[in-house]
């Protein structure tokens, strides 16, 4: 076949280039110089020192223009037990010098997946956008904590916390709190048992939250979704109603604004009635989706949204800040102080020379936490609200380009016909499947997936996740997520070329 | 007064200094230029790329060594008021250029406190060790996920969590899932009302993680201490049969190695075999202390540490990573996994070409998790064990010294005699107090430190961190920690000199 002949050629070139890898080559010129060689340790030692720093920075600069070579590969992949043989962890008895340790940079570099290459598609987080890159080398200089103003970098309003997981957490925890201030002093025994809502496609992080919080897993129901990964509203009536009868406390609800796999919207319009309806506490998950706000063109996909009472939102995700940057919204004043304020005086004095009410440190479970603001910010001004919504409209058009390209091509079916946002799920189906009768293609299909993803891997080519669906009983199928700002049609020419030329003979 | 005459000098030296800011001028030369303009936004912009990425790196180069000459500020303190006057925080309409960018990025340098400044005490992460800030460098740029094999940098096993009081929640909630399982599914409803134990002087994240799981911060019992700050073993049985008797069911305690005020360390031996009497989970919390089991010399003090269930550590601290670098360390094989693990066959499918156990992520509460694990590997290897024993050993005797002179000054009273780790109690008596009655004394000491450290913040020379004890009713008190390896005699001179010129007149 010419297709995987001109396949083979491509890659021995990017292999090549890996082997080659012009820019991991930086060295200080003086071979014996140690990190006590270096300032502050021996205030002579500046000039070392910058150019051991700028050795790193070179290193880096190299990674990033290479990573941005669409002729280089993803990853180059290695079962755990080679890459112990790559790459040496051990921590010596000795110190190392600062060659061997820019060599470890550089090993660690080769050896790692290029999230931000463009025919990354594994995650939700994709791309690398240099300006927030930037923000975080400054954070990491400064490497100031969050927790009080007077060692704050500056006062941003924020309740950033690390991970859509956490915050979803806080969200649960504040309204329990919200519900039944007692918990926090008396534990859960004083109270009655509690339950809450989350469609089966939602983050397993609300799940997770009532676990850990004593609520328990169990008691926090899972409610159907449409064939498109939308919960259904009359579902969840039915669910808080027969939960009630059963003797349980409905308190939350959760709605998702982008789930993970389908990139679904729940009727928060809906939800939130119902919400009102029975008194519950109404939090959007928009980890995922909450970035749309910035686009006039899709934020009504949001509408209702106002009417949460705490909202999930990971800039690390849609507007591309790098790991990690989340934030908690809760709508009422002071209630994230009051559930999670534990009165530690040493740390939180309140006989300081300034509005105490700057220092969040006592709003937040975490005690020292680093500043995950600043990065997005920085980005933020790069961009203007224009040029985000630019961004955001521009990986929409991207999206449909690609469904279109899906549908028009042979071999692949889509799993949901028309993706709401930027998760595109679709089978492949071999050649040797295709006329087989429907249940033995389902069941055939299960292993198709798993199978192109791992020559994928082991080419090194391009990444995209794959999941089943067992709620609707959806054998396994890939996900493609576009969110690298900087992608194109080509990548996207590229990934199904790429599927084709793994999958026809399975 | 001669002494106020100098320091007035001194400060417009620093003011000028800080005024000139030599190394916070470095601009692109050409002025127009946009993010939309950089690589890969533009695949031919990687020359402006590589000079813009290089500006912002000159800067920090300049806040480094600036941030290292003992002439300059800690700080230059601002209520926060107008410190929305000297930064323009909003996001515009329109994208800002890369000098505007660049020049935020010298304004937030300039207004923000330098943590790594030798004169900076005021929390336990102190100092910049540039080695660490590289390696953060690299993470960023790499920008990976922890969470699971195929986008990790590469195979660290390690339960690294952001910050000590996470990592204390995930001991809290193993320890619960040991003894009660069901507790994940079921919730509190279904099992005994738990209690737990810990110092009077421990993290407040304890009680806030009994807060959190729904066992109630009053059914954490807070054990009162010794005039140093170490739990009395003979307190903790004696709460635990109490708690018993009233129809509790004790699972847990914590130990803390290397208390936040005084640095005490409990007793873990004498606790250790109060928990196995009473089949309880010892914890240690030693997020501050465990950096010195690295030392040879003074492991000693963590005696009975390997009988504990759990551990938290925090390298930021004592070991002087970045922040932020946490791990909690639990002894049974699976438990976090089994605690943790909420099924998410979408993100963490088992049919991967690899040993899936590597993909830690569903040992986690959070999903996407920032690798803050590479820094501190890098950081190490630059040390070698044999430099962290040094580098623990010189702190210790950098407090030994600190101490012998705050004995030797007039005016000094020490809180605990003889500390026994790097946190040094103080409190500074002005002239016109000392020869008051102790009640009086007391009474007016109260508002000594926050005056002193109010001074000191205007003044921007050193911060140091103060408290009252309301256990043993000791009014406020500085608290001196030593953790920046950099630290020098002259530093600590610096900041008793600086106590009493502020002090003496009060």
């Amino acid at each position: 076949m010419e297709d995987s002949k001109n396949q083979q050629k491509e890659t021995t070139k990017i292999e090549q280039k890996l082997q080659n890898g012009p820019f991991f080559t930086e060295k200080m010129e003086n071979k014996n110089l140690f990190a006590t060689d270096l300032f502050p340790h021996n205030p002579r030692g500046w000039e070392e020192t910058s150019k051991f720093l700028k050795s790193i920075v070179e290193l880096l600069l190299g990674y990033i223009k290479e990573e941005n070579d669409r002729s280089t590969k993803v990853l180059e992949f290695h079962q755990p037990e080679e890459m112990a043989k790559l790459i040496d962890l051990n921590i010596p008895e000795d110190p190392m010098s600062l060659n061997e340790l820019i060599k470890s940079c550089s090993e660690v570099l080769r050896l790692g997946v290029r999230t931000g290459h463009p025919h990354f598609f594994n995650q939700l987080s994709q791309g690398l956008d240099l300006i927030a890159m930037a923000g975080e080398w400054l954070t990491a200089t400064c490497n100031t904590n969050m927790f009080t103003y007077e060692i704050c970098i500056a006062h941003f309003h924020f309740n950033g916390e690390r991970g859509g997981a956490i915050a979803n957490l806080y969200a649960v925890n504040a309204a329990r709190h919200a519900v039944f201030p007692r918990a926090k002093h008396l534990g859960m025994v004083s109270i009655p048992p509690l339950c809450c809502f989350t469609s089966e496609e939602s983050h397993y992080s609300i799940k997770s939250a009532a676990a850990v919080l004593g609520i328990g897993a169990d008691n926090c129901f899972n409610i159907p979704t449409d064939a498109s990964g939308r919960m259904l509203p009359r579902a969840l009536e039915e669910q808080i109603i027969k939960s009630k009868e059963e003797g349980l406390y409905p308190f939350f609800v959760c709605a998702t604004a982008g789930t993970t796999v389908y990139g679904a919207w729940d009727p928060i319009e809906e939800i939130s009635e119902i919400c009102e309806r029975h008194n519950l506490w109404l939090h959007v998950d928009a980890a995922w989706g909450g970035g749309i706000l910035l686009s006039p063109e899709y934020r009504h996909k949001l509408a209702g949204i106002e009417r949460a009472k705490s909202v999930t939102w990971n800039p690390h995700k849609l507007m591309g800040s790098l790991l990690q940057c989340s934030a908690c919204f809760v709508r009422q004043e002071g209630l994230l102080f009051q559930v999670n304020q534990m009165s530690a005086d040493y740390l939180f004095q309140q006989d300081k020379p300034y509005d105490v009410s700057y220092d969040t440190g006592d709003k937040a479970i975490q005690c020292g936490r680093h500043n995950d603001i600043f990065k997005l910010w920085l980005m933020w001004r790069s961009k203007g609200m224009e040029g985000y919504r630019r961004q955001i409209n521009r990986l929409m058009d991207m999206a449909k380009y690609f469904t279109e390209r899906i549908k028009a091509t042979e071999g692949f079916e889509m799993v949901v016909d028309e993706p709401e946002f930027l998760n595109i799920c679709f089978w492949y189906v071999p050649k040797s499947i295709r006329s087989v009768d429907l249940r033995e293609k389902m069941s055939r299909l299960e292993k198709i997936a798993p199978k192109i993803k791992a020559q994928m891997m082991k080419r090194g080519t391009t990444m995209v996740g794959y999941q089943p669906d067992e709620h609707k009983k959806r054998p396994n199928f890939f996900r493609m997520v576009i969110s690298n700002s900087n992608v194109q049609k080509v990548d996207l020419d590229f990934i199904i070329d790429e599927i084709v030329n793994l999958g026809y003979d399975l």
